[in-house]
């Protein structure tokens, strides 16, 4: 019988982490020995799952960091990671960190593109949910120098993305039924994405525009950008379904119309439709923020610095209802 | 040609006031001299309607009260209604006060039934939304003197009904998709629903429940009673529809399944459903918080007061898309 | 006293219909003669609306043309609007005509661009939803020759934009917080925009995405464009703001974040916002796609054709609770 | 190493079938040999769950029976049940029957109040959604004597609990923040609860009234029944706590106001609270209608008729997002 490997997690009690704690329960090789919020601490897990997770009761973050575990998975936002990191890194454990504190310096974790540095990595940097689901989206474009300079992005994200939040704006008062841009030419997930893509080919120059949308989780992107020469709606297909052939979590759909949320959320999937008409190409892609964009990539990042299969532990994971 | 009266809004950014000014704005016979917003003051009311709804900007109270009105529609909370009420009346204007200061001592504005009374008021307490819902599905049992001692109610609201919030409870991330019940064998509407009841016959006890539900607005309200000896279904709904034969506010469907939100939600109608099994009869009510629950009754109070027709300024209400 | 104008209502059991048939009733220089549905002949129109929006019942649509009136407004199908156009018309009755069939060919009915032509017109073409809030986005980029022949659009619109479904795939159970692009490079509006920006300078190649989003009703435009130069944001509101100055229907935000499907809905304004940063522009937009992108726009374009002021009937429209 | 358990399900492809696919993935001492569905045969099964499930296809109902198995779950509906059953048992297989067919003449699978017999049963009759929900929430009262003789019931659910639909009453354009009542005083479930009840203590009479919701899934039930004597609050908390003291499945809160589908929906968690006030009694109570309500039950009686824990595959359900 294989050996349970020993992993704690940071910044458990937020949606990510919960997330997190969630997936690893169901994880045949892992054993959750920490899980941190010190707003929580002494509070068991259930109260906050609602179902019988863990066992375990929320400890300081202090109190995790000196339980010794090989891997440490930290959802805590971008401020406190590098010290936390650094600290988890000194007892001897390696790092998944799900902020975007490393992003631009260490190992990037998106598992499609980048899973053999993973695999020797001590600290990955897990990507940003926006960022995972357009790079998968505009990867093949670049790889195969198809797509002109400019690569303009319109995304929506369920409201999970931004955390727990008691402001009025984002009252269900206020937000249901409500759709606005925010960030508008100012997104953090932008260097990141040319960075990602940078290394597959020439790097695009991208405009993102983030939208919030009247719902709990769930990522669209719709990618525009102009064709260096016409290429058929049928050439493309097959060029994007040969690059994700062997890709557990990318199906490549028939047409762009066929991604929808619906489809992804609860799994740990991101779905890619694409289509042109002369030299233009249109790209729709989807995922869960929540699971291939944070806590779903954070496992299979998990696996591979484990050295298990990539999807250990994520193949139950199915739309909701 | 009519003379034009003269109706200051105090708390005329809330829910509640908004929609005041949005109907105000259609009323032929009314002029909106005052739009009172202490924390809004100076701002232009088409910021918060989104609409060209009123040339106007914001007041202070203080300044609202001070420009001469007819009438003073209050939608301002409990704590300073009643001086505020006193003040408006000091300078000679009648008062309509939405807020539930005044409801167990003045002439309670239910209009389906006591439109008499009303009509002679200096001041008017406006009912509450679940009151007017409840009063409205039960009074016809009462008056008759079908109903055994308990009533039991259990009744939904959308988010609106509560105001505007800026807790983390009341966000989209955690009240999409979410019901849960509030102020259980508490709620601030029993009184007021028992003491209106027993104007019309023996007065039940209500046991109401409260819940909340994951829409902006309107209250479904589901009564369940035993009778006092059975009664047929048919004989109930003509019996309903003889008590509501004139009232232009109220409709009595052929079923229980036939009243829904969709139905009510952007008008001024009560809808109201009956059936029996033996001696159990179960009634269903539905209105718009805001409208037949706020500022749509407050109008026709204020149309009372001025001995204008009821329903004035309300005919071109109908259900949001 | 002055007279009320008759007009007719055809389709007017549709969702853009039953909003025609309310606004009218507010109207206050209008009476709705004769409403059509051949499907609800006969049901009395507050069947439908819930509120006692109109005393008529619905007649059939042969009925209805054989009513003496001033103007037809036609919320009807695309196939059925030549021939009913052209009966209405040899009646002696002017026509507005809500579905895409006169778009290319007659008076286009985008009132804050065509009003002059709009008012001499006996059969003016209302544009689609998408169409009048993307123009009203890009018109002033277009006319001060800003843009570079690239105009990308993402678009989101409410389901009720695709009138009544009896379809799994819209049902509550599926597109409950979905989202999912359809017509991707093929979506009908995209001629009837080139063509109207085309009066105002050189017609940009628009790519429009539109998406189901799962909200009942609201578009939400993102639009993205290469400037010929770099221009300041500052410079863009101001020169966005004098074009619009006179408008009542445009309100030009201080940013592209502050426009929300929030603010619109209920009204029978459009929103605009604009960025920019280097030679990128981003515009957002966004209305109420039953008012101002469908009905709302339509009884603007009655009262031009008849000569009143062209928000006659719409002022008291504001946002929902 | 244990042996993996050979299952079947029939009816694989509607809400609750791909519930229990994704259930039985994640059971580590269970393989599912055939999943069929008619109108899915061919296709695979990763097609509907979004996620990689499922190595299998979709197969004929006739090729599942033929398909050894030790169990075999059925989630088709009331009319093909028993002939299924019938053949499914002729083969060998015990069964868990998801629809109504057996309910009345089978062991009865609510599994807090029948593990005993359960374990011995070669066919169980999973309960309903509604049943669950309002059998765990009286179950105290009735056995210990509390209640009388009526008990009061509105509960309302998730479209999911009503399949997949496709008509326009269900369509989000219609059921998009709409509540109505459906089946009152005639839903199927009551005789089913009333059965169960009474193997407790005296059958109460149960009223329910069962309400749509707009939300793709949950249950939330208000109980509102009159005591034989007043009890505080306090004691039938306590004592509610005593009576599900061992159950993994059922947590008694605090109040009645903890309850919510928020901490349920996602999870295999049947959440009840209670309060008092004189003889009145009004308990709360909810559930995912999918899991609890139907698939995750199922599997708990699954793992009972094969010897296993009762949650075995369960524990990593969580609450949503």
């Amino acid at each position: 019988m294989h050996t349970m490997h020993r992993v704690s997690v940071l910044g458990a009690a937020g949606y990510s982490g919960l997330e997190l704690l969630k997936l690893l329960a169901a994880h045949p090789a892992v054993t959750v020995v920490a899980a941190a919020s010190d707003s929580n601490a002494g509070k068991p897990v259930h109260a906050l799952t609602g179902g019988p997770v863990s066992a375990l009761s929320f400890v300081k973050t202090e109190e995790a960091l000196a339980t010794p575990a090989e891997v440490v998975l930290m959802a805590v936002p971008h401020d406190p990671a590098p010290a936390l990191a650094k600290q988890a890194r000194a007892a001897g454990a390696k790092v998944i960190d799900l902020s975007n504190a490393h992003r631009a310096t260490d190992v990037y974790g998106l598992t499609s593109l980048f899973a053999g540095e993973i695999a020797g990595a001590s600290l990955v940097a897990n990507p940003g949910c926006y960022a995972t689901c357009v790079i998968t989206a505009v990867a093949p474009l670049v790889r195969h120098g198809l797509a002109s300079r400019d690569v303009f992005v319109a995304a929506g994200s369920g409201v999970t993305g931004a955390g727990r939040q008691a402001v009025e704006a984002m009252s269900l008062g206020e937000m249901h039924d409500n759709v606005r841009a925010y960030k508008v030419l100012k997104h953090q997930h932008v260097p990141e994405i040319e960075m990602a893509l940078g290394k597959l080919g020439v790097a695009p120059r991208v405009t993102l525009t983030t939208h919030l949308l009247p719902i709990a989780r769930g990522i669209f992107a719709t990618i525009t950008a102009t064709l260096t020469a016409p290429v058929a709606t049928m050439e493309l297909v097959e060029l994007f379904r040969r690059d994700y052939h062997d890709d557990p979590t990318v199906t490549v759909c028939e047409t762009p119309e066929d991604v929808s949320l619906r489809k992804v959320v609860g799994t740990n999937q991101t779905l890619v439709g694409v289509a042109s008409k002369g030299d233009i190409v249109v790209v729709t892609a989807a995922l869960d923020n929540l699971l291939k964009g944070a806590a779903g990539q954070a496992v299979e990042n998990l696996n591979l610095v484990l050295g298990l299969p990539r999807t250990t532990g994520l193949t139950h994971l199915a739309r909701h209802g």
